[in-house]
């Protein structure tokens, strides 16, 4: 029999709140029958709903919180006024307390970063924390890393972003040896910045059973050259955001384009499960579920407007994430990574007398 | 009668040289009768084809040169061979001796920009070039720069950027006050870097008649929110192939689709007129046309890849920004700008003393 895994949820995240985790809960715990769920939300809204959803109720232990946090308080606002009291608090909380193996919330994205660092802290090894977005590719999926919990980072940073990308890879693709690639740029004259440089070297040096395939560019990402790209929240957040409008604008476009005369409608209604087919797999919930990299303990980021669907996809993030131990697999990677740094360092004065 | 406008091509850049080339400015000279062009390039190669056509033929000065610059030269051998010699380095210096008004290339981009920095130098007042790049958008057209001349960029060279983008946008779109647009990322807690958050401030307090609208996200780009969109080059190059990428991917999904059944595959033949108004939408080819801004002189890079279709877009681009005097507009803005800085940092002692 497998263990028995349990997953926190702040059900007051999201545009909808309980309306959207409760149904979504339910979808995950539906295919999970080894899951379990820790509910932490406001009691008049969440409670009718356990009522419409056995299922959910009968796996769960409700946590009656009267602070939630809202989409656009700003995240010193939500420290200020959900500290230790708010579901989202709570949530990560219970993980930090070992009750439960994930947090997961659709909450303001900002405060859960704020919050998930206070509470957690960063591992030993590791500097900063990073959010890691699933990203669609022609050859299937791939993660990207970070897409925007801090900002610039230096060669170690990546080299850290790489290693728990690659852990999560592991995890979530089921692949031994995933391929990762440093983000960057073609021009050959500037071919990069110092730190993405420096980060190429590290990784080429790591002696850790990854698999580094170099440096690739924008246009990699959805080939699915390499299962991992790393690169720095700024980066990584303008690039996520630009793709995600170009998938808006082309369908905008394809949608004008088939209204605009009777034949193109008559070919668009018999070509229509075609077109379902290409709305699936631009379908932004099929991709939910972002990961809080770094810290100790997992906290998934669900996109805040999705529905059931889409937050049912970033729980099945969840359970894989713990299933397969991604905190454990990450801790192996840094030691080994600290070996590096050490050896690295011990080495420079010598290198420095060799030369 | 309008005056007589002379632009300088290199015949030899591009995966095809002057057979894309050639073509191509035969398009342009057909729509704009008043222009005159300084062809340069491997005589055996290009005489024949001036004698292909001969609208060329007729209205070119013709240099034959022994030396061009191959698509994979590094900037470092593309200037050790091509110095003076090359077709590229002389089109480029036609422009500097006044005897072009703009250069158009196909070739190498690396060895575009080296030259041309070395050629022109950059403007007073500038310290860096950009490439600004073309970007179709659901409401038409915009400019993004930097997208990959340099990499990183401070606050008074993101202001520059900007200063050079609105310049662009009014001589290629007729706008008189284009809306300008810094990209930032979203995310409450970190909301940018420094150097995007000073820009902003020079671009609120600078005075110029310029549109600036504040921050802009990477979603944004794709919608028009900004006519142009300011960003240093490594950000920037990264947003454009990824969008690039997600373009190609889309159509790849949207095609393997399309051929799955018998019905979507009629559904397509009768929206065929559709489809084909979305490929020309999403044609790069429309949208060739790269402009180097910053330098005492105008260079267009053309895609290497493109066809004489493509290329002649470029050569538009140039038309447009020879036409609409943008060195002029840029200088006079640059004017405004010194101004601004002088202001600024006479102002600080002042500031220091006040406060």
């Amino acid at each position: 029999m497998a263990d028995i895994l349990t997953i926190a949820l702040d059900a007051m995240g999201g545009d909808l709140g309980p309306d959207m985790v409760i149904p979504g809960a339910d979808l995950v715990l539906q295919k999970n029958p080894d899951l379990r769920l820790l509910l932490f939300g406001d009691e008049p809204r969440v409670a009718p709903l356990l009522e419409a959803y056995p299922r959910v109720r009968e796996r769960s232990a409700f946590f009656a919180c009267s602070v939630w946090i809202s989409m656009d308080d700003k995240p010193s606002q939500a420290l200020r006024r959900g500290r230790r009291v708010s579901s989202m608090w709570q949530a990560i909380e219970s993980v930090k307390q070992g009750r439960a193996s994930v947090a997961v919330s659709a909450g303001n994205t900002g405060a859960l970063i704020a919050m998930s660092k206070i509470i957690l802290d960063t591992m030993v090894g590791i500097s900063r924390p990073a959010i890691a977005a699933r990203w669609p590719t022609l050859r299937g999926e791939s993660i990207v890393l970070d897409v925007g919990a801090t900002i610039g980072a230096n060669a170690e940073q990546l080299f850290d972003f790489a290693i728990m990308g690659e852990a999560m890879a592991r995890c979530l693709f089921n692949l031994e040896r995933p391929k990762v690639g440093l983000l960057n740029v073609g021009v050959e004259e500037i071919k990069g910045i110092e730190e993405v440089k420096e980060a190429a070297q590290l990784l080429r040096e790591s002696g850790l059973p990854m698999e580094y395939i170099g440096f690739v560019e924008g246009d990699d990402i959805s080939k699915g050259t390499a299962d991992v790209v790393v690169t720095e929240g700024f980066t990584g957040n303008i690039a996520l955001k630009t793709a995600e409008g170009t998938a808006k604008q082309i369908s905008a476009y394809l949608k004008s384009e088939m209204n605009r005369t009777l034949l193109s409608r008559m070919g668009y209604l018999l070509a229509r499960p075609a077109f379902r087919a290409l709305r699936d797999k631009l379908d932004p919930r099929t991709m939910n579920g972002g990961v809080l990299l770094g810290l100790n303990g997992i906290v998934v980021k669900s996109h805040g407007g999705t529905d059931p669907l889409g937050f049912a996809a970033a729980l099945e993030v969840a359970v894989d994430m713990a299933e397969n131990h991604l905190i454990g697999k990450i801790g192996a990677d840094l030691a080994a990574k600290q070996a590096l740094m050490d050896r690295l360092r011990g080495a420079e004065p010598e290198a420095g007398i060799a030369s």
